[in-house]
C-alpha cells in the first residue's frame, strides 16, 4: 500500500480527537483509503494532557509543518482567521493539500483560499466546518448535485439549540446560558454562538454551494437568541410551533436570501424535534424534495469524523488531475451565478408578534385596520382575557407571508398606537413544508 | 467543456424522471460536473407517454445502447435481475461505466459485478439503489469513512412505512394495503415490499459497506408486516413506543447481525417520527455518534436525483485512474473482513410479547417463573382487568435484551402453558440510543 503523510496543526479538542480516532480505526481507514495514512508531524504550541503523540514528530512552531517536505496533507485545526489563513496559504503555496474544520476561515476568506488552491491544483476540504460530524458538504456538493436547491434551513449551532431546548421548559435565557457554560456547551464569551455569528459562518458556506454563488459573509442577515423570552416559546407551543435558531438560504425571485434568526416552525416537522446540542439541516431540492441530515454539530470526535473523511478522500486522490476533483464549492470556477444576496427587507417572511395592549374596546380593530390597509392577513391569533384588576392584555398573532419590508412598515404603525404598551416582540415564522 | 455521453436503458418512472431532471437542470449539472453531460442514446422497449426524448437516439433493443461505442456511461433502469445482470455485465465488458438504481441486482449479484467492474477499471455506481433520493451510500462510504460503524437502523421501504403509519391510527392491515395499492404506493403483488424482501436487498448493501463484509443476501433474516394487528401498535403506543419496519445491521461480538423485521422503538427517537412513504436511516459511528438521513425513498424524481449524482461524479472522473475512485463497497478489494453474518438465534434482541391468558390466579406467576429460570427480566408490563363476564385477559410485556435463541426457548415454554390461549405475538424491540 502507498503511504500518504499527514501533518496536523493544532492539538485542541478536535486535533486530539482526530489523532485518537485515526489511531483507533487505522485498519478500517487504510482499507477504505487504499493507502496507508500516516500522521508524520504535529504542530502544537504546547502538549495536550492525555493526548499520546507517540513517536510522531511534534513542532512548537506550527509553520514547521508547512516547511516539512514529507507532509502531503496539512490539517489546519488552530482556529481563528489570522494565523490560520497564513498557514493555509503557505501550505497551498508549497503544494500541500489542506483539510480544515475552520468555518470562520472558509466563510470569510474562502474565495481567496479556493482561488489559491485552484492555481496550485491542490484540494482544500472543509467537511468539518459545517455541522460537525454531519456529512452535509458532501450531501450538497455531490449527493444532491442533480438538484436545483430551493432552500436550506439548518439548526447549525448546538449551543443555541441547547439553550432554546431548555427555554422551552419555561427557563430564562440567562439561567440556561450559565448552565451551558458550566457544561462546556458555551464559551466564556458566548457572543459567537448566541448572537448567530457562528451559524452565519456555516450558512454562507451552505448557501454558496446550494445557490451557485460566491461566499459573501458580510451580506448575511444575523440575529441571535439573547433577546428571547420563555413566554414566547410558550405562546409558540400554544399555536403548535417550536422556536429554533435557524440558518436559512432560499432562492427568491432572482436573488438569494441568507438569514440567521430565531424561527417558529410547525411542531410536526422532524427538524422541530431536534433538541439539545444536536444539529440538523433540512434541504429542499427540486427533484429529491425535502431531505434532512442530523447529527452532532460539535465535539472532538464528531468533528474528527469529518476531518478524517476529508483526509481519506484526499489520500486516495493525492496525485489526482485537479479537474477530476469535486470543485471547492461544488461548481466549477467561473461558473458562479450572479444572483444577488437580498437585503432582509426583500426577503419573503411571516411573523409571530406579541404585544401588550390596554384592555379597552377598539384595540383589536385598530390593529386589524392597519393590517387590512397593508394587505396583510392574520393566520392565527391568541387574545387572553385580562386577569382581574389588570388593565393590560397580551395579544399574540401570526401574519401571512409577505415582503419583510412591507410587514415591518405595518408593524411600525402598530407599535405607534397609543394602546400598545412597550415594544412589540417580532419573531419570524417558517412553514418548512417540502 | 468536454462532453460525456450517457446511455439510458429503461424509460419507466425513474428513467423518464432522470431525463426530465437532466434537461431541466442542465446548466447547473454541467457547472457542477465541469463537463457537458449529454444523453445520447435511450434503450426502451416502448415509448413512454408524456416523455419527450427530443432528438435523442432511441433503440427498442436495449442492448443496442451497450453496443453504441459513443456511450461512456450506461444507466441501467430496466429492473429485475436477469436481463439487467446481462446488460450490466456486457456494459462493463465493453469498458463502459455503469449507474444503476437496481437494489435486487446489487444485493444478489453485486460481488460478481463489482469484480467484473474492477477488472475493467470502470465505475459501477448505485446511490439510487438504497433509500431513493437520500445520499446514504455516499454518507456511509465517504462522509463517515473515518468511523467504525456500530449499527445501522433504517426505514428503507416506503410502502411498509405508509401502511404502519396508517395502522397506528387503528386501521387494519388489509384495508390499508388496498388503499396503498390504489394510491400507487404498493404493487398489485405487494410481496416484495410487505414481506421485507425489498428492505433486505437494501439492508445487505448498507451492512456490507458499514461492516466491511461481502454482500450476503441469502443470510439476511427477513420478516414482513402482514401479520401485524393495529392492537399491537396501540399497546406499543401505551408503552411509549412506535412500531416501524426496520432493516438493522449491527456488529455483535465478532459477527454481524443483518435483520429486517417490525420493531418497537421509543417514540422520542427522531426516526420514530418518520411517517408515510418517507425513508430514514440512522447510523451510529464510534466517532460521530448517531446521525440520521431522511428523505423520499422512492418515486421518479427523487430516485433520479441519486442517479444523476452518480452520473455527475463519473462524468467528472471518466478517465480516472481506477485506484483513485472510491471502492464499490467503500473498502478496497481484498480488504473485506471475515466477520460472519449471525443466524437470528445469535442476535441480541429484546421482545414485546402479547398473549391472551385465562383470568385465573397464578397465570402471571407461572410466566414470571419461566422468565426467572431463564434469567430474563421484564422491563414493562400491562395487564388489563377482565371485562365483565369475560374469562380472558390480555397481557403485554417487554423483556430485557438477551440472545434471541434463549428468549425464544422461554417464549416456547410460555406458549405451552395451559393458561395461555392462542398464539403469543412476538415483536422485537430496539432502543436505538446513540
Amino acid at each position: 500500500m502507498d503511504q500518504v503523510k499527514v501533518g496536523i496543526c493544532g492539538l485542541g479538542t478536535v486535533g486530539s480527537g482526530t489523532l485518537r480516532v485515526m489511531s483507533r480505526n487505522a485498519a478500517d481507514i487504510n482499507a477504505r483509503a487504499g493507502r496507508q495514512i500516516i500522521v508524520s508531524h504535529i504542530g502544537a504550541r504546547r502538549d495536550r494532557p492525555g493526548c499520546d503523540t507517540g513517536d510522531i514528530r511534534v513542532s512548537r512552531d506550527i509553520f514547521e509543518v508547512v516547511r516539512d517536505p514529507e507532509v502531503q496533507i496539512l490539517v489546519e485545526l488552530v482556529g481563528g482567521t489570522d494565523v490560520a489563513r497564513e498557514l493555509v496559504l503557505q501550505a497551498i503555496e508549497s503544494g500541500k493539500h489542506v483539510v480544515t474544520a475552520n468555518k470562520a476561515l472558509i466563510a470569510e476568506h474562502g474565495n481567496e483560499l479556493f482561488e489559491a488552491a485552484l492555481n496550485q491544483g491542490v484540494a482544500l476540504a472543509y467537511e468539518a466546518a459545517v455541522a460537525g460530524g454531519i456529512p452535509i458538504i458532501r450531501a450538497l456538493r455531490e449527493g444532491l448535485a442533480g438538484n436545483r436547491i430551493s432552500w436550506i434551513a439548518g439548526i447549525i449551532n448546538g449551543t443555541s439549540n441547547y439553550i432554546l431546548t431548555e427555554m422551552a421548559q419555561g427557563r430564562e435565557y440567562a439561567e440556561v446560558l450559565k448552565e451551558a457554560q458550566a457544561l462546556g456547551y458555551a464559551e466564556a464569551d458566548p457572543t459567537f454562538d448566541v448572537e448567530g455569528i457562528d451559524a452565519a459562518h456555516k450558512l454562507v458556506i451552505l448557501g454558496s454551494i446550494a445557490c451557485r454563488i460566491p461566499l459573501q459573509f458580510d451580506k448575511v442577515y444575523t440575529e441571535g437568541i439573547s433577546h428571547l423570552s420563555p413566554r414566547d416559546l410558550r405562546y409558540a407551543a400554544e399555536l403548535g410551533y417550536r422556536i429554533k435558531h435557524l440558518g436559512i438560504a432560499r432562492r427568491n425571485n432572482g436573488g438569494v436570501e441568507l438569514r440567521v434568526h430565531p424561527t417558529l416552525i410547525p411542531e410536526e416537522r422532524l427538524i422541530a424535534n431536534v433538541d439539545g446540542v444536536m444539529n440538523a439541516v433540512l434541504v429542499e431540492g427540486d427533484a429529491v424534495g425535502p431531505t434532512l441530515y442530523y447529527g452532532a454539530g460539535a465535539g472532538g470526535e464528531p468533528t474528527a469524523s469529518s476531518v478524517i473523511a476529508d483526509i481519506i478522500e484526499i489520500a486516495r486522490q493525492v496525485d489526482l488531475e485537479p479537474s477530476a476533483r469535486t470543485p471547492y464549492l461544488g461548481f466549477e470556477y467561473g461558473e458562479a451565478t450572479d444572483l444577488p444576496v437580498l437585503p432582509i427587507e426583500d426577503c419573503i417572511t411571516s411573523f409571530y408578534l406579541r404585544m401588550t395592549v390596554q384592555d379597552r374596546p377598539g384595540v383589536l380593530s385598530a390593529i386589524a385596520r392597519i393590517f387590512g390597509e397593508s394587505g396583510i392577513s392574520i393566520e392565527a391569533l391568541i387574545q387572553k382575557e385580562a386577569k382581574a384588576g389588570q388593565q393590560e392584555v397580551p395579544i399574540v398573532l401570526i401574519t401571512n407571508e409577505a415582503r419583510e419590508g412591507d410587514l415591518i412598515k405595518a408593524f411600525d404603525q402598530i407599535q405607534a398606537l397609543d394602546q400598545v404598551i412597550g415594544p412589540v416582540v417580532k419573531i419570524r415564522v417558517e412553514n418548512l413544508d417540502g
